[in-house]
């Protein structure tokens, strides 16, 4: 594809990825890492490699001498060999000596993001026992106190309860470069990868959610299950976030986010200037994966598609246990069972606790169906009990709506992920007539938001609702309205989603002045109008719309109409049995 | 992931890719292939691989001796000496010796599956110029003689055009080992991969329409598009085909069937006995890989999801051309500025012409979408004119409806796939109702059918339609009648998918009497109403339903508003202008 040489400090498993991206393209690439067989190399045969620790200085030079560009799978590397090379010219180096230096140091790398506009959560440098007890004062314990360099996978972060602490605190962390930082109050982790050509063009990868236990990833959900119009806001944070970095930032990005308790705000929490660990599922789930962007972009090539190819992606990070192997494989195994999961090992020769051995991708048709797979591999991981084991196999082969015992905890996992549907209402004396169709929904595992919009008493809000719908995730509107019921129409003139419309009977006319409001639409803009007061029928229309490109909700539509004839089966034969006037 | 170590006879693109997935999961390969730097080694360091012909009896017991199974990457090889193996225990061999030396043999393979039921073009054996002249008596001309050995790529055939030319096709095969086929009138090239595992299970994976030129498969589509129940018997007839196979037939199997001119009879060509060019598409579109799935077969692990995890690929061939590697590189850096195409280049040394060097593949959010990305790409590949490539960069990013001179080309190529929606409708007489809804879904780009289907007169047509419309790949039923209008919720009742209804008006109540028969359905059953009609309504809620999870259709929908609105906007401007008397 391109004779350019590129040549990589550190061959750990984002080497390793790195590389397979550009075996696919047939471009060459150089290991630098200290490591014989480090798992980079294993998969980059006919290149020569260099076996010698990714801070040499000879080492360095040597590698930019044999490539053209230069990049890094590690920003703990050494900067001021990264900074010669640029100046010798003998290689480019992306991303440039000055960002990694930038970005090494977290607390000058929270300095320039405030500079540039950009909010974090509360920050202040701590060079003394006395600073550290002043940041105690200002912003209320428990708060953390951090390293400034070489931290990662939670090392070097000391939370300090209380003013006594903060002896302990220096004294664990070992270091005088620390800085202090605000505990933040946050709902959910989330995380942006950001792609940046040597030209400063960005491209944005989607929003994900990512869990931590004991300070390391442990689960990656794609798209994060939040309000859409959050989503976006994330995102566009983390486009600031590399859009503001210095020229020469070229590569990809990783942000890592906070969204606060507020539910509104996102603050930065830190960036990693290379493939990242909340990226990965973009193997298989984007257009074109992080570390072929990565690829792409330190060689000044056109950026692949960040966007999600499938609805729904989980990544599950597989670490060393206290069973050496077994704990790395048996997740594996049990992951082989569960459709559309990939296994991802990095080769690596020992399996140490807490050590990244590989990860698992699965990918899903909807949210629900890849709670359902990623559960499944979850459990094996945490060694769930067979009771529960058998639980999760059998919700993963379950159609919806699954039987009441398994419904109860699905009902409450749909209730956390990002509505599909909407459902409004003019008012709320309009809620008894909506509430069956909330109910529908929530037995299908449809996740759904209910709320008032009325045409006429909150005309701006309903502009804001429906004009935002789409953009926040939503699939279908449900609107119900009585009498001149205009609701629905209206809706349907501001948003390209199909709306369904269930008009409500009032007082007079039987309900026929609205179902005649609702259905008479002119040409151009359509309602799809349900019988009167059968708001069911709605949102087993949404249903039924979703279920259209979506196989989970189609089979459990399936299923719904079988169930339907074997209900009504049963008084027949009831019926038989007892006779027509004993019935 | 596994210990063992696996050994595979030809190290070419197929074996790499094939590595490319066994690496993902950490288990070895050793490559036997006479090319120091194949394709495979290339990615596969620190194991061992051998530098011999993979039809030499030593190196395969060498091989065999150091490996746990084997397997291979092309049929051509040794089958005595795998029989050796298989014999002295030396490792497993999958598949088979007995079905890779079944399989060798065209014609053998030919009598063994019609023996087993499967439905071929007509073949005899073929030793004589006489029985070659007999052939041509039965078969008529043109029919194609065949060598039963070493063919691939459309080398080793012969179009025989008259009985004259008998003995010159004779001469060009220069074989004996000769068979005669009848030339079928073929719609279209179908193909299906199928994994199996020793135990004789099987998945089965969608079927491709493969576009062949030169007798080299220059295209793939993925999902064929054909209708869906003719995709059905497509892969019941690969699964059968697999299935048949005799024992120790564990791995993926290419089938390759003609769709015959009659447009429903489905017949086997040929089985390739490995991963197949035909399956490329399955690394970026399918939840595991043709390879992957490979890998889990011979090594007796449950099979990977088989489904497409994306709506549509496209996979497309790189050969080497008359400029050398400038051929293959041209598309590839053509390909970069296409959203969501992945090159696969293989590392071959020398770009001969013909030669597989690589491939791209494509995924998109439908069948429209992929159209226009793979266009550009083909189109880069043929070497289109400035002014062609123009237009198809134009139709990657227009909105659709595209402007009237795009919109020509792509109703031709958009009537061509298959449907998503259906139009049905009671009678004849309905037609200049429905017609608008045509016309809007044919201006949308939605690829559509429309027929004549009557509750009362054909009741059990409309069962049949219904029943198997989401089988059939449909997405929504547009449905309209008058009257008693009993089609759109007869309809609903025997499908899952979203039913449109449109109120036919007739000669007495204005339409009121469908409308209420359609819109009042009981729970359970919902149908979508519109106006009085207002079929052009239907068609725009069947685009609003598809474009709620296909951007492509969103964005067009989005558009659609926008031109509604500026037209309105010119109607103000010429009233102003005008004056309300002389408008």
């Amino acid at each position: 594809m391109d004779s350019r040489v590129i040549g990589i400090l550190g061959g750990g498993q984002l080497g390793r990825m790195f590389i397979e991206a550009a075996n696919r393209m047939n471009i060459s690439v150089r290991v630098l890492d200290p490591t014989e067989k480090a798992p980079a190399k294993q998969i980059s045969h006919f290149t020569p490699h260099i076996d010698e620790p990714f801070t040499s200085s000879a080492a360095i030079k040597q590698l930019a001498e044999q490539c053209d560009v230069l990049t890094v799978e590690i920003e703990h590397v050494n900067c001021d060999e990264l900074a010669a090379v640029e100046q010798l010219g003998l290689a480019k180096v992306y991303p440039s000596s000055s960002t990694v230096r930038l970005i090494q140091d977290k607390y000058l790398q929270k300095v320039y993001l405030t500079e540039h506009g950009l909010a974090l959560p509360e920050y202040t440098k701590c060079d003394t026992l006395d600073e550290a007890k002043a940041a105690g004062q200002k912003f209320g314990y428990p708060f953390v106190l951090k390293c400034r360099l070489g931290a990662y996978d939670g090392r070097g972060n000391y939370v300090v309860k209380q003013e006594s602490d903060v002896e302990s605190g220096f004294k664990y962390l070992g270091k005088t470069m620390l800085y202090a930082e605000k505990f933040v109050l946050f709902t959910k982790e989330l995380a942006v990868m950001v792609v940046r050509r040597p030209s400063g063009q960005v491209a944005t990868y989607p929003v994900v959610e990512t869990v931590q236990r004991d300070n390391i990833c442990e689960l990656v959900f794609a798209p994060a299950q939040i309000d859409g119009q959050v989503r976006n806001l994330a995102m566009k944070v983390a486009t600031d976030t590399v859009s503001c970095l210095p020229e020469g930032s070229a590569g990809i990005f990783g942000v890592e986010m906070f969204l606060h308790g507020d539910g509104h705000t996102v603050l930065v929490n830190e960036i990693a200037p290379r493939p990242h660990n909340s990226g990965h599922y973009t193997i298989e789930a984007c257009g074109t994966s992080q570390f072929e962007n990565h690829l792409r972009a330190v060689l000044d090539l056109p950026i692949g598609g960040t966007e999600l190819k499938v609805p729904a992606a989980a990544m599950i990070n597989v670490l060393g246990g206290t069973n050496g192997f077994k704990s790395v494989l048996d997740p594996c195994i049990a992951s082989l069972e569960v459709p559309d999961a990939t296994i991802h090992l990095y080769g690596k020769a020992e399996a140490k606790v807490g050590r990244k051995m590989g990860h698992i991708t699965v990918v899903a048709d909807s949210a629900l169906q890849l709670r359902r797979r990623t559960d499944l591999i979850v459990g094996k991981l945490a060694n769930a009990s067979e009771e529960e084991q058998k639980r999760l196999e059998y919700r993963l082969s379950a159609p919806v709506p699954a039987n009441e015992a398994v419904s109860d905890v699905e009902k409450k996992d749909v209730q956390e992920m990002a509505p599909l549907v909407g459902i409004i209402m003019g008012s709320d004396s309009d809620l008894p007539t909506l509430r069956p169709a909330a109910q529908i929904l929530e037995q299908f595992g449809v996740p759904f938001e209910l709320t008032i919009v009325s045409a006429h008493r909150t005309p701006d809000r309903m502009f804001e609702y429906a004009r935002s719908a789409h953009k926040r995730g939503l699939k279908v509107i449900i609107a119900g309205a009585g009498g001149a019921a205009h609701l629905p129409g209206m809706v349907a003139a501001l948003t390209p989603l199909p709306v369904v419309g269930v008009p409500v009977k009032g007082r007079c006319l039987d309900g026929v002045d609205s179902l005649h409001s609702i259905v008479q639409m002119p040409r151009g803009v359509p309602v799809a109008t349900v019988a009167i007061n059968n708001s069911d029928n709605a949102a087993l229309l949404a249903v039924r719309i979703i279920g259209a490109s979506c196989s989970t909700y189609l089979d459990a539509m399936a299923k719904y109409m079988d169930d339907m004839r074997t209900g009504v089966e049963k008084k027949i034969d009831r019926l038989d049995i007892v006779g027509w006037k004993d019935y």
